[in-house]
């Protein structure tokens, strides 16, 4: 068994915790809080045992009736691999006490290439992730781009892409960010650093993109528009998508046409915490522009699409598991993906 | 086995089909929808037969890959007891039909009180309902309401109730139903008419209630302040809503003080859509005015809170369960409510 | 004086009235409106002459306060031209009514094509609609798109353009229409049918569009992105945006990147109801990919920026003035046009 | 002509830059600003002499194209009265400045009580501001309350005050403060701080104040009870509203039921940015309850309440005009004050 600690069990946190325990060659040995809330309520009541960073604020978490296992630093020296999820930064800060621990760890997207050295996309470069200490697992909107990129460039090989990211405001649990009314040019520069960041994982890709922020609480929404070198089938691409582990098709018969119904239809077939593992693409709008472009929406879960990458990347870093598709396909099975 | 039909796999139906399907005394025998949609494949996955309004749709259904058990008048004659889960308004529509075939029907709160003669809360009249044909359960709101206010009038006789209920614009899973950016007040007159329907399950209740509309999805919230006959005591009211098997405590420890932490904090729990069962009271809210008045704040899941009382109001009318606590408790139990 | 009658005085409606009302060459005759609401009162404060559809009403505006001053088709018959501003789909109903009494007709965007059989944006092709009867003055964003599509292809010529729209829900005045927290695609097939709607104006432009629906109240926001035949360079498309009478810059000193600033800062300017009737062309996001693709983002107001087309598709449709950079000129003046 | 500077030029101190300009007595001789933006261009077009807190940052200023006329202690001297609208909490860091140069100032609600020693709202208190240094203007909620509850109480008299104010999350212009999708209690507690606020300037009223946020941009909304020592009559309260200079009635002829068409209304009828200097009243919700009890809706304009009370106050403190009626009847005037 894998042992794995999750430092900062937050929005991404405490997703991965669950897909770690979930899984059957994997163990979570403890979780961090920074201080007492609804999440660490939560941590108890799913059995993990909670450290806290400042071991002097442990009379706080026990007036709350939380019980403390102990400091970060202990659990980090219990465990196999680390998943970093605190917020966007702080994994940069915490690099030193990992380096001095000569532990595994696992970044998130909001933290740098550089500081892993190495961008990781189960789908794209799981192999070349093995044996490594630092991996970062790339952002969700990076990874649901990377998903569908590399299953096209396989296919016809691509030629240029264009990419625009309609991302939400806030995740649906925060109350402090906005906006309320307004759409919002983040960055304000076109093309936004996606591109970039895309090209961490494929870096022979040409690709621009924009990126706006709406007020919305659930799953980024992507216009595709891919160039291919080859002539691209309609059906075919459709067929490729319907048979890829990471990628979902939004059927016509379903009526789903936005992103709150897709939640509502994720949430009605019972996934934990109405979690969209998968890019989800609308067939509807699967489209091939004049034989060599192309074109598609796909939502985006911002909460969920990573979390099955950090699963895959822990067993890539032990390097028992050799290929991607035996890792993806354990993962899979042990979170009961089933076809949306 | 009480046989329960679901007439309309909606937002509400499909709720009340899960949890009477956890009872150990009922089960689903079917539910209706009238076109493909999400929902019908949801049913479909959780095996439930799909009974069709026009049955002349059946090949719609079947080509999506949906199967059709039969017409929704075949579903009604085999169910001892039918939840009317329709649009408001279309209930009264089925009146005839049920009347024709003697099923015994629950009403949701869309429907007026006259068309089913007796409005139903579980906490409140539980009894009144062995042996009718008819019951309604009142709507969200009002079951919120009268939990509450049927405690403080137990425990310390009610002088007047005023409510304010700040109101969710639509539920999530709905794309057209606005406003985007307005408080709306609906209606613009003051009082609004909750308070008449709260008196249709406790008639002898002086109340005026405020009823305003924002852009939100997620829970409706009232401002309640009880004027009491007797001097009331904080501590004490905790205690009562602690064990009341329907009242809910968000705790201050877990630093939730909106209905969107409210909701993930439910969805963490790993609770069934995270559902809120319960009214949600703000403990930091409850507070005492001038030793008679009873002032809090409640989140009230527009989703959620009826669908016990449906429960409760099949095993009512069945008769074999004579009293409310009883009927509660198994309720409750199957639901496996935890504390939140 | 060119007399100009306002069929349906709603949002572009009310907005046009009062911009013709400022040309020193054109006169209200009269404007419309079915039943009393706030916008009769505004009609009346403006000292525009009011009729209405159903003269049978007339007790029921008189009651309210608001003088009639006849029946629609009274004010239909003392025009010179008619703006038709009345919902998608109503203006088709009314031109047997528009043929019988032989005036001259402007329709909005939300009528097809061929109803007017000529659709018409003044900087792309002001004098072919010199002498026509119908009209038809194209959407909000198929005006903001033809506006920076002519001037590349002018400049550069296009090879193709590729445009995301993001729409705004509803109007800042709607209270019905949502959604509320979602992402919409609408419509859920790529590409969308406002690239056909851009060649009823510019027909030889290859063109891909996709349209999405955020819930916001004011502005869209375009992504463009254009293919040029020839060399691009960014600091000249600036300048040819900055001297072009309907483009307008978003200077970075601004600070501004929203569409909530963009249009606080139109009301602090002091301009009427807020309006922004140019393109709103972020600065910061003009670049040049690879030498031969414009990028840029655009805010188009979706009340306003028709306006002024309106006004000079009156004035094209008489014929008097026979060059578009005079009538843009007069229109823009006397609404009193400042660098935004 | 009495020499106003305003300390900080943004929300409110726009508004209150433009309403003084417009008064017969007074003249603005300069505003500040930090940093460059939008509302420092808007500034400029407007013709006020700009002031900037570090001189050192002029530069930056005329960089962007913005002349600095000196720094804000300079403008300081040079005024008779200061507004510091400034953010909540800096002006209490102001205030030894103001001292040492012995200038008169208004502070804003977002300022504590104690601060200024006195808290003014021009219906209810007037004459005591005479001749004073520092007076504070309450906040746009207290404003809001102190009208009504004033008026009620002079006719009446008021036994209890209730009121929920469900306030916008933010202001139009903002775009990092949310919530996107939650009604969140701010504060949890019941009462609300608003209570004692409101005796800071009606100190013998008992008042019970509950306050929540939700995701709109444009104006608070009131639920106002207040029992009544004698009885009240329906027809005279609206009497007294439609005599009262800083209450407005919506009438239900409008067809206005929400925040967003008032603020239509207001655009539409060509107030300067769309301002509701006064309680929107609507008409309808106007009630008697039980013969002692007021109820009634009420929307507040966050940004434009206030502003006439800074201009009245301005007055007041420089003692010439010695009673209200006549200080806000030239306000009124000047701003163009119409019935809504």
């Amino acid at each position: 068994m894998i042992k794995v600690a999750i430092n900062g069990y937050g929005t991404i946190g405490k997703r991965v915790a669950d897909a770690v325990a979930a899984q059957p060659d994997m163990e979570i040995i403890g979780v961090s809080k920074t201080s007492p809330s609804a999440e660490a309520f939560v941590a108890q009541s799913r059995g993990y045992p909670l450290y806290i960073a400042d071991i002097g604020r442990k009379p706080d978490f026990e007036k709350a009736g939380i019980r403390v296992a102990g400091s970060v630093e202990e659990m980090l020296t219990r465990a196999d691999v680390v998943v970093d999820a605190t917020p966007g930064g702080v994994g940069a800060k915490n690099k030193p006490l990992y380096e001095k621990l000569g532990v595994r760890v696992i970044y998130q997207g909001g933290e740098k290439h550089l500081l892993a050295g190495f961008s990781f996309n189960s789908s794209c470069n799981y192999a070349k992730a093995i044996g490594r200490q630092f991996v970062r697992v790339v952002s969700c909107n990076t990874t649901g781009l990377c998903r569908i990129i590399h299953l096209v460039d396989t296919a016809y090989g691509v030629k240029k892409v264009r990419a625009t990211m309609i991302r939400r405001a806030s995740d649906p649990g925060e109350i402090k960010r906005g906006p309320v009314d307004a759409i919002v040019l983040d960055p304000v520069t076109v093309p936004s650093h996606h591109g970039p960041d895309v090209q961490s994982v494929l870096p022979t890709i040409p690709i621009t993109t924009a990126a706006l922020i709406v007020p919305t609480t659930f799953m980024h929404m992507h216009v595709v528009m891919i160039e291919t070198e080859k002539e691209a089938d309609r059906e075919e691409i459709i067929q490729l998508i319907e048979s890829h582990p990471r990628l979902g098709l939004v059927r016509p018969a379903t009526g789903i046409t936005s992103t709150a119904q897709l939640k509502e239809y994720m949430q009605d077939l019972g996934r934990s915490r109405a979690d969209l593992w998968e890019n989800g693409i609308f067939q509807d709008s699967v489209s091939v522009v004049d034989g060599h472009e192309v074109c598609l929406y796909q939502a985006i879960h911002q909460e969920a699409d990573v979390v099955v990458e950090n699963v895959d990347a822990i067993r890539a870093m032990i390097g028992e598991v050799t290929d991607a598709e035996t890792s993806i396909a354990i993962t899979n099975k042990a979170l009961g993906f089933t076809a949306i």
